[in-house]
């Protein structure tokens, strides 16, 4: 059974359940956003599939809920973000109006956030910026999952990397990846499921390829995409995430210590430019050119095409989730909370 | 039977090559280093391998060999060079001085070169940016040779990408990585050598997979690393490259329609950050951390390892080539070169 919601009832009901469970009602909000979007868009293991989570390891007082980022203006093109050991969107949202000072004064920007949990997907971070004309790159990295290229034992995060770029009269093409053939939440959604994984997603506590997705998560390490080449993306994405923000690299992460806190202390960055700086107005255009070739060529759809088609159906038909998802959602309310006993 | 050279002496020798086949003095020494760097550094299908495809591209009047870049100062942190349709390298060279000057006052900076022909390995381009302490990102477009994801004709180029990064008491991590299985350079050299190629390297003129590395460079393309991942980062660089520096996509490009020329008229961009601004003096040390620990996993050598292994080799022993390839580069030279008829 399926109940249907407009996203912003579920984004308030997210909402709700966070400030209950911990974040302050600012902080709640900008992280409910990006869930409910997730949901919105069709992006199921990065949607409600999360909450758990969020709420294994705000009750594990491993992240901190009312985190307040500390933002520094650090060099003409750079902000330095502390999050307070909270959600990097958190971090993100207290940084963006220095950032934008920033790139439109040098044409571009970088934000370093240390001390920071992403338990997002990672387009959410950056289609804002391309939807505003810009060009923004993102990379994250995680607790350690990924075996790097020969060896057999984790070490690299699954360290997603996001590229956005403006369109003319169509929404941003965003691409969101995980440095691993497949994200964790995906290992993690076919588990839940009882479905198997190809077999090139990872490997068994021995190091032995397998398909087992429990497999995987007991012990087992997720298998960087395209052998050496996503394997050494996966270490940039370490190094631009971790080390070039003042942050920790995810083997230097404790969260797997601590009983039900799924996010890592990690770092993020973001780099922004101004197209129109180096290519003028014509950009998007320019774009879409090549874009059109790719289609002709045979491509049916750019990176991003799905969620907005999925984002499009929910905002005429709203979002529908299943009954059972809804009722443990309502159960993390408090008492009070009338739609605890009532749903809408 | 094999001749043995210092790499200054090869160098040198490259220099007159290309001077006497259409470059300038300065062009050619720029153009040359990077040549004989290659050489000397083992990474043999960049190195005097492509010196046809650079005498032909001369020859041919496709690429401009007595090129002065035009150096424009477009933002406080934006360098933009028309390439005067010479070589990127000579356009980078140009350039430096203003980029570190932005670099240094900002933290981060862009530089865009456009109009440019890029047929060398990219990593000498970062390499010394991270030996100075910087970070460095950079991309080139080529002309169409990879097929995009779920396409059967190429429309993207091979499109590198290079990542360089400072250590502390080591030469920088640098990888180059064509967002293809296997650069064109390599498929040439299978060709030339009469070695297959492994199956998800290419596609036939058919959109069959092929093995044949005839069969990929006639009319087939090549396929992305790493699937549909791959394939966004392809799309990615040529935005990067291309769009962004208001520079020519790779389909644009008419190389292949001029006998002997074998570079593209297409982009580059470099993004440099400098990483003692977020992370202070710490930042090389904090590198080292994560390389040994990736050594400690089973990682027997980091990306460009092998090439100062052979620069060191080089550097004491000489630089070995074959003596028909020797003799075809003194062929090259004026009659009046004393190396002509007396080989040193």
């Amino acid at each position: 059974m399926k109940i249907n919601l407009r996203t912003e009832a579920l984004e308030d009901l997210v909402a709700r359940v966070l400030t209950t469970n911990g974040m302050s009602g600012e902080n709640a909000r900008i992280v409910a956003a990006v869930v409910a979007g997730a949901e919105r868009d069709g992006a199921r293991s990065h949607g409600l599939f999360r909450i758990p989570g969020y709420i294994g390891t705000l009750r594990s007082g491993w992240v901190n809920g009312i985190s307040v980022p500390k933002v520094t203006d650090t060099a003409p093109g750079v902000v330095t973000t502390d999050a307070d050991n909270g959600y990097s969107q958190i971090a993100l949202a207290a940084s963006r109006p220095l950032l934008l000072e920033k790139l439109k004064r040098n044409g571009i920007a970088l934000l370093a956030i240390r001390n920071s949990h992403h338990f997002a997907a990672l387009w959410p971070d950056v289609e804002p910026f391309a939807a505003a004309g810009l060009l923004a790159l993102s990379f994250v990295n995680t607790r350690s999952r990924v075996a790097p290229w020969g060896a057999t034992k984790p070490l690299l995060g699954t360290n997603p990397m996001a590229f956005a770029c403006p369109r003319r009269n169509a929404p941003p093409m965003v691409w969101d990846q995980a440095s691993s053939v497949t994200a964790m939440g995906e290992v993690m959604l076919a588990a839940q499921d009882g479905h198997a994984v190809a077999k090139d997603v990872g490997i068994d506590a021995e190091g032995r390829s397998t398909t087992d997705p429990k497999a995987i998560m007991a012990g087992g390490a997720l298998l960087p995409f395209g052998g050496h080449k996503g394997s050494a993306i996966a270490a940039m994405v370490e190094i631009l995430a971790a080390a070039l923000t003042a942050g920790r690299f995810g083997f230097e992460d404790r969260s797997a210590q601590i009983f039900g806190a799924e996010s890592s202390n990690a770092g993020q960055s973001i780099i922004l430019l101004d197209p129109s700086v180096t290519a003028g107005a014509a950009f998007p255009a320019r774009v879409d050119e090549l874009f059109s070739r790719l289609m002709s060529v045979g491509v049916s759809r750019l990176p991003g095409d799905q969620r907005y088609a999925a984002r499009r159906r929910s905002e005429r038909d709203g979002v529908f989730i299943e009954s059972k998802i809804y009722d443990y959602l309502r159960s993390l309310l408090p008492p009070s909370d009338p739609e605890r006993s009532h749903a809408p």
